[in-house]
């Protein structure tokens, strides 16, 4: 397991990946930088015409949804259907997913309609998909959501089995699952909810060593 | 006051209110962040389809014009308009009014047709809405508007009284009036018009404060 | 020749010139503030309906097809046609002109329809903007193309000549060239594509300085 790791981390290194990013305007520069940072190669384009192109020379492709807007709905559709035809891995991080029905109804469009290698959210993102009531405040996760770590990891297992696919929920203590085993990270800190987008920076850093 | 000021602090740490932001895509980042920096929470979404929803969860709502386009000017109307069925603050940041008709006429149509409850801006800008003749520079106050402090006290009372709102033009010195008072704060430093995005901020901070 | 230097960084920091950028939104806040670090003032506007009038006020136009989309393309147009009119000087940016066809295309229509002072890439982009085989690598410089400066003293002397343009090639190595002279600054560091936006800032830099 830790010897498999290392080859991840190295393997990165090595290789350089490109990791093609339809992204939010918010938290961009840190994920392109992140993504720099372990080795890895960031993409960035999000038009409709030129998408495909980029799926097409990228090892992954990641989709966060934060900054959302009709224009680049069209784009992801499109740019996912390409990945799986290529079988390149797809990395869904669905931001604020309960804020709003354009979030919902996306999400589920894509979940439905394409094959997902892995969804990476907060507790209040991941409750939101499996319709469980969540107090949702934007793209943060509420207080409420984060109190039971015995609950979240249930969550996690029972969303990766439904959907068949790796679901990781990222705080302060990080549970991730491929339906059969729950992994837990407990390196988080209680600090990292007050700088915006260390959220989006784990998706993009799941993508850089999926793609590795 | 003091009291207040210091009840206000803790209340935002309390009760992490959620701005909505419809801002611009230069100096997001730093807006998200000062906003979590005070103990509130930050959201971002721009597209017409959801704005709607946001405001319907936010305890504030700011609207920054930094990089206007069409399709977010129609967010910002429908945005603004929920926020004043739902009696939502409504800060508005006129970045570079006047530096095109299409900024000018926007946010003369937002002033004549929404309640707007404070607006902050430097020193331009607010010289821009007033129609006086302004040296604008972009988003920068240019060096002549900067230089006379009696006149930019004069010139806050006047726009406050005129449109029935807070007014903040911030600088060096800030200057803010509520059309009665003036207030004035000397805790500026000559250095920050060099960081990009230092007024953007102040907008943010404001609208935490306010939404607390 | 080191005075004329002085002399631009000097001229640069007492006239403050207005530098419109039409650029992207991954490394937009670090391009605003190189310019302003220099001392030239940033713009960042990028709706069709105002980019002639910031031209209007504007130093020099800087165009950066990072996150090129159809609605940006259309505002780049009128904005450089319109700085060919009022000889505004505008630099360009070509970010991974070679990794599609709607950055080719747009970047040959450009240079085909309008006068540009001068082009700023990496080899890759440079090196596809000569339809010479590179292995691009979404926005980043391939390794293989990196490794001979021999090739790239070449290049860069080629498409100045054919352009009539000055052309720079940056890396650890920067190479510059007016088609008749070729000069080489190698103040870089191994470790600047680490970091995101390193070869947007240098254009900001170069418009800057041209604006001066």
């Amino acid at each position: 397991m830790i010897d498999n790791l290392i080859d991840i981390v190295n393997n990165t290194k090595k290789h350089n990946p490109l990791i093609h990013h339809i992204t939010n305007y918010v938290t961009v520069n840190d994920c392109a930088n992140v993504t720099l940072a372990v080795g890895a190669s960031p993409a960035m384009a999000d038009d409709e015409a030129e998408v495909e192109e980029f799926v097409n020379i990228a090892s992954a492709l990641l989709i966060n949804i934060g900054t959302l807007n009709k224009n680049v709905k069209n784009s992801i559709l499109k740019a996912v259907k390409k990945a799986n035809e290529l079988e390149v891995p797809v990395i869904l991080d669905p931001v604020g997913v309960g804020a709003s029905k354009f979030r919902k109804d996306f999400i589920n469009e894509l979940l439905e309609t394409y094959k997902i290698s892995s969804i990476r959210g907060n507790i209040s993102e991941i409750k939101s998909i499996l319709n469980l009531s969540s107090n949702t405040k934007g793209a943060d996760a509420s207080k409420e959501d984060l109190e039971s770590i015995d609950n979240t990891l249930n969550i996690v297992k029972v969303l990766s089995n439904k959907l068949s696919l790796v679901v990781a929920i990222t705080g302060e203590t990080d549970v991730i699952s491929d339906g059969k085993r729950v992994v837990t990270i407990k390196n988080g800190n209680y600090l990292l909810p007050y700088i915006t987008g260390t959220g989006c920076m784990c998706s993009s850093l799941e993508a850089s060593y999926c793609g590795a």
